[in-house]
């Protein structure tokens, strides 16, 4: 009565992977995770073609993957993020088939309902049984939430659990279940967990973010949302976490308890938890070691699953009941549509994760940028990629002004009336371009080297070879 | 953002719920459940026609659906488990159709692959949210553990969550959550909870069944398999829970740490987890309001699904570990074959719930039962209906002696070895036959009224009209 096998290899062999499969991965170990290429790097030294990934998210530390992608192992990659290292190498056009870029919530509908299938899944497990109950609550390498990974567990034809802290059976305390699971493998390490906190993660002292997040958090206060039951995401960037302070001052002065904070969850959000400020966490993914160990101890933070998080065909979920999100961008045009795809010059270094399905969810989306980065502006006349349609954006808050959405004149009345600095986002974009000189307009022109899912599964972009 | 709708009838207008349509029921609330007895009362008010229910368990509570089966509202019925009330109107041969008997592992099972389809699940919740992010354990009417209703929340094309505790969004401490569910519709009372606690689950005093309990720990004692790491059910009859009393005198003796207890879980299970016996309470379903209130404080108390206790499609499941079981009978042969589904003259009165998962599933079945109830004899030459094949029957515990299935012949001998009275079980019938007499053997021959489903979905007996 074991699924334990004494080996990856042997792992691979019994799943039947065959070449031109389908191998998929979760992110909850961020830039720590040992998991992805570990398997492949064991799928190129037994002789596998043809793979197409399917990952939650791919990091730098996935940089590795190149290796894979030059020398034929994998040949498709599907994902919600791409970090630069790999993003560089799609974008030069060294792939035959375009990467496919989904949202958090988009992935796990599409793999339900059977558009997006998943030969074998590996789930880096920080702790399993020997029938494969698991959790990332528990163990050295722990990463709290395993939400995007259930999916994959319920889905995939074949499902290898990789753990480096095997635990007696029944590991009562499991997240997937082993209903789910075909085989178990021990290994050294999946993970440095010192990993899953990335500098995204880690509170600004930039002056111009803090001004920036100052503002956020006063149109928060002001866009007669924030009462009583208010439902909140925020992001990991700096800035994002800034707000979070400031809303917590807000919020602790007016009296005011929330119902849930959800979205990647930092030690931020358990403060916010911890102050009283909101009753109950919803943790699809855990952003650093405090959100862990609040997970696992806290009973009003909960792990939820990607689905349940933000999915368009889940019959419903957390994202669409945000009362508002803070979320980033790269670049922002004068529709409000953003791109958190790639960089100004094209390269990919990015992804929707759950920025597009939180911001058609939330009632009040908020974009916080500063408007020049490496002295290029922020405000563009077109993105160069639509990661999230300008329709459900409402917000754009910089260090020189707020721009609101037209289709909100209300919200940008009552801001006015408090006094913020509301400005038209042409007139924002003209300044900075006084100042930075407008940009030479340098879409890439080539062939498609990334095709954008929305939430919906319909492609609302493309990324070009630059 | 809100799935309340403001009466059952609305909801069911809403669900698009058509003649002949199946509707689904947990049973939790056992023969406290009111939800069963007031959706079909509802739909008969609409004027419904041809339905089929399938529900987890058919109680005594639910005698009402006997007028809905007269007047054709109900025309099919799919259970686990069928009390006497409704049980006795189906062995007369008033259906046209005949029941279909699952298992408690086969339901899901057959739910998860198609083969039984729920058009509309009506689930009791004891609290729900508004969007149906529900769970057993908290309210007025908590029954603890909902692991029956997960595969028709799962897979039902529509799900009304009916609840009587509507709390605030998002219920953190959810069972089932609300990407399966459709409406939500709060009622005064969904049931009676003292109603769980049905007479099945107390303690016995009758000194046969003590006599018959304590034999059957001892089976285990010397079994050779009770050791760290011990695997364990017991049911609800009063001896199953006698012979939980024993064990745990003889794991506390012998200094034995068990790994999970399963099953419906009672107080005197509880108390096994409590006192160190088990590592863990492995729970699809609660049997007592102890048990629910362990659930819902004790963190080693876990809730299952019914496909991780025991669907033998699922890639494991937790009866497929056990060590030991104790069971009841109705009837058993002298191939072992035994009987829970019908009485001695034919009539329908239970049914297989978990029996044959887990005498399926387990290193060691024990039947537990005296030789005769009203003096009729519980050994027969051949059972009325065969619910638990005998090839998975290990032995039979009875007041004049232990009968071990001839296919264990070195258990058998361990036994004797230890000064246990084992018996043949052809001189056990043969002893009681001399005492209370040869029955007539009545076996019904009728048209077929129930067709019995074993756990793979293979039709394993059928029950005639009496």
């Amino acid at each position: 009565m074991s699924k334990l096998l004494p080996s990856l290899k042997e792992a691979v062999t019994q799943s039947g992977l065959e070449d031109g499969m389908t191998i998929s991965f979760h992110h909850h170990l961020r830039n720590g995770d040992f998991v992805l290429n570990m398997v492949c790097a064991q799928l190129a030294e037994m002789g596998f073609r043809n793979l197409t990934i399917n990952a939650s998210s791919i990091h730098e530390s996935h940089a590795p993957l190149v290796a894979h992608l030059k020398t034929g192992v994998v040949t498709g990659i599907e994902t919600n993020y791409m970090g630069s290292a790999v993003g560089r190498y799609v974008s030069e056009g060294n792939m035959e088939n375009p990467v496919i870029f989904r949202t958090h919530g988009g992935r796990p509908s599409d793999i339900e309902n059977g558009s997006s299938h998943i030969d074998v899944a590996f789930i880096g497990a920080p702790s399993s049984d020997c029938m494969g109950n698991c959790t990332g609550k528990l163990g050295k390498s722990a990463c709290g939430s395993l939400g995007y990974a259930f999916a994959d567990a319920m889905y995939a034809d074949k499902v290898i659990v990789i753990t480096d802290n095997l635990m007696p059976y029944p590991l009562s305390e499991f997240s997937i279940s082993e209903i789910y699971v075909d085989y178990v493998v021990e290994v050294d390490s999946i993970g440095e967990p010192s990993g899953i906190a990335s500098s995204t993660t880690r509170m600004t002292r930039d002056p111009i973010a803090l001004l920036i997040a100052d503002y956020a958090a006063k149109v928060i206060q002001h866009s007669g949302l924030l009462k009583d039951g208010f439902a909140f995401q925020t992001g990991a960037g700096g800035a994002s976490l800034a707000v979070a302070a400031g809303l917590k001052a807000i919020m602790l002065d007016e009296g005011i308890r929330g119902s849930y904070c959800m979205g990647g969850i930092t030690g931020y959000t358990v403060d916010l938890l911890e102050c009283g400020c909101f009753e109950t966490l919803m943790d699809v993914q855990c952003f650093d070691l405090r959100a862990v160990e609040s997970l696992r101890k806290n009973s009003r933070h909960i792990e939820v699953t990607a689905s349940h998080y933000a999915s368009p065909t889940a019959k419903s979920c957390l994202a669409n009941g945000l009362d508002a999100v803070i979320l980033g961008a790269t670049q922002i045009d004068t529709d409000f549509n953003v791109n958190v795809h790639t960089d100004s010059q094209g390269y990919i270094m990015g992804g929707s994760g759950g920025h597009s399905d939180t911001a058609a969810g939330a009632k009040l989306s908020i974009i916080v940028a500063p408007l020049t980065r490496a002295r290029l502006p922020l405000i563009t006349e077109r993105v160069n990629c639509i990661s999230t349609p300008g329709s459900t954006v409402d917000v754009l808050v910089t260090q020189r002004g707020i721009a609101v959405n037209p289709i909100h004149p209300d919200l940008s009345t009552r801001l006015l009336e408090v006094g913020l600095p509301v400005v038209d986002i042409h007139s924002l974009k003209e300044a900075v371009e006084q100042i930075s000189g407008k940009p030479n307009r340098t879409a890439p022109k080539g062939k498609v080297v990334a095709k954008v899912l929305y939430r919906d599964g319909s492609v609302i972009d493309t990324i070009r070879n630059v």
